[in-house]
């Protein structure tokens, strides 16, 4: 098995998404770090994409000369991870698209319905992978509920409840906290605050378990901190294509929350429950039973959360390895095998939502189409 | 100190309120259970409340044969304990206080919101005491995150989050099954379902903890099992006359949640969760610190929380002596003392409320006044 | 149903102790305080008791005059309390044995083992009710997890590991604070601290639960607080008389654990685990499952555990409902049903497992039998 | 930075153990995988290794090839690790050591004490690493807990109760199950079954976060499934070198703990609780305080706990990395920074451990000491 050659837009020394792609690209060892722009600063990227094995022909100054030094090669990159400022995305991603490389996109993929629905149309156009890292999506036993659900354990679903609220921006120091104030400010953040950062996540999982996706959705949007234009807590309530009741609130001031993503699914046969602050267990009620906590690594499991998985039953596996699992799969994909992994659409439909919420938000909660325009029918 | 008189209307053999209340009312040594009204059935009811050790002539074939009888008595009773079914609550709380008696009603102290307004004015004008049992506000750890919030401890008050959600009517057998199916059908119960049967006593927390009351609301309220006309599922957003952004869900098909009551309250300095389930402890999340967990029983917790607990640090107390609880404040307001009950006016506002959701839902989630028409300005 | 005359002797004014019994023995209106001789201070004791509604002439000066006083009347008590210091409990406990009274004994029972043998001799002798406060074996998930291995539903029992381990003696502050520092020193407290104090409760709870009796033992102490003589932490091994292999941990400098009761019992077919700070869960594991939670309430528990309990599932019930339950289970005893309540005979093991305890601690573990030599074949 | 070359002895396809080291070693960057023999079939090793990406003439057919081809190389190996079978642990270390190569050997280092003396004879006068993987020491909330002891958060430690019990051999099956029966049968695992598997590891952490060693030991060992010879749970108090007091128990039958690792720790002035299941928070209660919860990831944590964490606050990390921070320590040791994993003496004082509990258990728990003979004064 030969490794797969993979690139890094973004992620320099001192980010905190940088290492985690490096480690989830090659902590299961699918994929070589073989080209990187890793840096604003051209000259610090290069020295850094040395400094992390990179060859020095294939370190680059920026993107732009990323993308010449590597179209015409031979040994082309089989995956580009693009891990830059949110603004960029768009424009990176549909470049090395076009330029027939398969691409791995931070979230979120694009600032506007628009551009999402651009990467949709040119990633089917041209069949290359564009994924999308909603990397909470590749934990073992979130497949082990989608699973769940497809296999009928749950029965129709009626409900799906899920929140992303946390407290790390309840000091309110945005005045003198450049890192926290952006976020609120819609010149530098877009048309959303905490919805687009954080609840696109929340949505996407209540979309990858049920199998199901939003239609119609209504938000609540309230900005707690004074000073903040963007939402900084808001509720969404919404209904799926098929008519599921869904309910998200996500929120930053939530003291008492240090990551606060967690989702329940209520069917007619039964309900599960999981947190990412305790990824390696499922609480499942059987309708007329007992709750049972589902361990992973268990015997049983479902073929998809055991391949994400890596060590034996109650060895808990992290947040890094959830990232990895996105690898695995897009491994798995570009060497033709089965694979189950966030894509553009998936990165469509959530601006779709954030864009919709702004807009029920802005008008009193009333019920909008949740759907991007080209997926309503 | 004299035990206090007690009657009780309603809580027959078998049911389950009827231990609690009887069980709440002497625990303590408070009350003397001295007349009874206890069965639709007359001969029943009389022969149950002897077995219970009421005097023959106090034990009554129905409430207006023990109205007329307690009436003219010189040692007339303290206090008059409303537990029948809810249509019929308005009717004899009314004539009981104005016959000059203190009433304690089951909640929903009425079924509309012009029930809800001649209850109070009743009350004020007589100076009776009439209370409601919102008894999970007497809990000792509810009682603490009061005192916290009335003390700053945890600054203005951003967010509360509240959930009375279980999965106790999701096997959706409402056709063969009376006492779910009562529920759901408006003749029976009203205009709400689990709003008004669940949703009331989380939506009287919230506002029993933050000292602020509900203004204005927006509902989502969803039939999930086929069949039901009222609500199983309800999502409602709120703000407070302070300013407070709530956030109210409420469920019965939430399958995984055993009793579902659970709190989060977030403010500038820090947020509080507690749980029903759980209910000697409150995790604290001070801003810039680390979540503690305040114990009931712990040294420096507020008068008011002591006053509610019986037994030292980590000895659990639970459900029966919260409803306990309501009794001790009863008790201690008829002898004088300082106490802190929930009202008429509570249950006035809860049925404001219900109605506000209903026609919110109905109206696809346009917000409107909560108030009761008295209280708004 | 009549209710039955209860008396107490000591549990005065600001102790912790007499409150969980009056509340015990009255919550469920199945007692009525009759008698008491509440306090040292005999003046005092008679105001409190008639404070509490004993009348004029059964509220007495101390043990003795309560003794003459009650022995001759035709409406004797039928149940009394001894909850005085623990070096009374002998010889009140046997005199009003001897006088034909039924006794609930707080625990230890007696200072000795050859005490112990005298009691449980009297007590059979005249075959009247001796019970000794084991309380925690009366909460409803405890008797659900006897019932258990009694069905045999955890097969053979290997191992039982129980812990009563809390850390409110860790302070060190001896010198200085009286109500710690006697429990500590043998001229107070006897032969053993934290073993007398606390271990027994847990050894009772195991032998409880598996229908076993300790046999042999092996002991380990250690006094980690400076100053103190008698054990603040220690360790048990032990073996039932069915082979059962068991530990047990005590300790009262534990920071971190709040209450710290717990137990697991380990059988060939399945395990299973209870808290007594989460009393109303027990997690139980059958070989080849998943973990399950068993709900106080829940359909199908053992009709001991039902009978414990007094509200619906998930509605937590606590400590001083277990109190209650001893009560329960006496008064169905003294009206000729069927109970199941800690007896003489084990208080008696419990001061012989103590003893042997000592002995095996001073003899650097050694394995010694645990059994009253009455019980000693 | 350089990678530094890695090469592997066993681990073979189908290991659990080979992609754990794999990972390990590969995840952070820090090593390539250079060289193995990675299986007891040369041909299928070689494979294999080559599959991996390790060069032809780099993957041998067995380790003495490995170590015969390694030996002369001016681009030697900087780490070996040996994943084989227990009994062969000994003779590989030992062997690379004297041939100048740095060792993570995997536990137990040895089968006998006196093994053990020689490799730490032999590791301290070659100063190679020799490392053993007692990889539960380098979660970063193990570090915390060390760094708080070290710091005196916690004041002079008391007690340390610390537990490695699981239920994954309860099922009795060993007539038909290899798996299990080999651990029971002294031909096969040596003197000791859990305690040389599960209880040393316990031990270490003991030792790590105290910063002292065990000097006496008394055991209680019982084989509770029909048929073993070998413990399957086991009791062990223990003393360290500066007085604590220790506790240990560990079982393979304890149906309900799933991974069941975990450690309290009590000193003067606080308690810390840590298990291995929730790894990424530790429980502290300090004297006279509430109880906190510390998060990995927050501010403020020591250097170590930081060194050991890759994300941040909230984000889970689980074994894997465990195993991969001993590799990150290994890595700064090897290129000359500062840094903290077991050595070959922790594994020699595990085998005397180990050793020193089968002599007490065989003697009805007589206290013996428990140290190397190299170690007694």
């Amino acid at each position: 098995m030969t490794k797969l050659k993979w690139g890094m837009i973004g992620g320099g020394e001192g980010s905190q998404i940088g290492p985690a792609h490096r480690l989830g690209a090659q902590a299961d060892g699918h994929f070589s770090f073989t080209a990187g722009a890793l840096d604003v600063d051209p000259a610090k990227g290069k020295a850094y994409a040395q400094s992390l094995g990179v060859a020095q022909d294939r370190a680059y100054g920026d993107w732009k000369e990323m993308l010449a030094g590597e179209k015409g090669r031979e040994d082309k990159l089989d995956l580009v991870t693009v891990a830059t400022p949110n603004n960029t995305h768009f424009e990176i991603t549909k470049s090395f698209l076009e330029a027939g490389f398969n691409v791995l996109c931070e979230k979120p993929m694009t600032m506007t319905v628009e551009e999402g629905e651009e990467i949709v149309k040119i990633a089917e156009a041209t069949g290359q992978v564009c994924a999308v890292n909603y990397c909470y999506s590749a934990y073992p036993m979130v497949r082990q509920m989608r699973a769940m659900v497809e296999g009928g354990e749950l029965g129709a679903i009626r409900t799906v409840v899920t929140n992303f609220s946390h407290g790390h921006h309840a000091a309110g120091d945005d005045a003198t906290n450049p890192r926290v104030r952006w976020r609120y400010d819609p010149a530098q953040a877009g048309v959303s605050g905490q919805m687009a950062d954080c609840g696109i996540h929340a949505l996407h999982l209540a979309s990858f378990i049920t199998g199901d996706e939003v239609r119609t959705l209504s938000a609540d949007f309230a900005s707690t901190v004074e000073g903040r234009v963007l939402e900084d807590d808001a509720m969404v309530n919404f209904r799926t294509e098929g008519g599921i009741v869904g309910r998200l609130w996500t929120s930053t001031i939530a003291l008492g929350r240090q990551h606060g993503l967690d989702i329940q699914v209520f069917g007619e046969k039964g309900g599960v429950r999981w947190a990412s602050e305790q990824p390696n267990q499922v609480y499942f009620h059987k309708q007329g039973g007992r709750i049972e906590i589902i361990e992973k690594g268990e015997d049983g499991l479902s073929d998809d959360a055991n391949r994400m998985s890596r060590v034996g039953i109650a060895h808990p596996e992290g947040f890094p390895l959830a990232v990895a699992n996105i690898y695995v799969d897009l491994a798995a994909r570009l060497r033709g095998g089965s694979a189950n992994y966030p894509t553009a659409v998936d990165g469509l439909r959530s601006m779709a939502a954030v864009y919709a919420s702004v807009d029920s938000a802005k008008q009193q909660g009333v019920w909008v189409d949740a759907r991007p325009p080209m997926f309503q029918k």
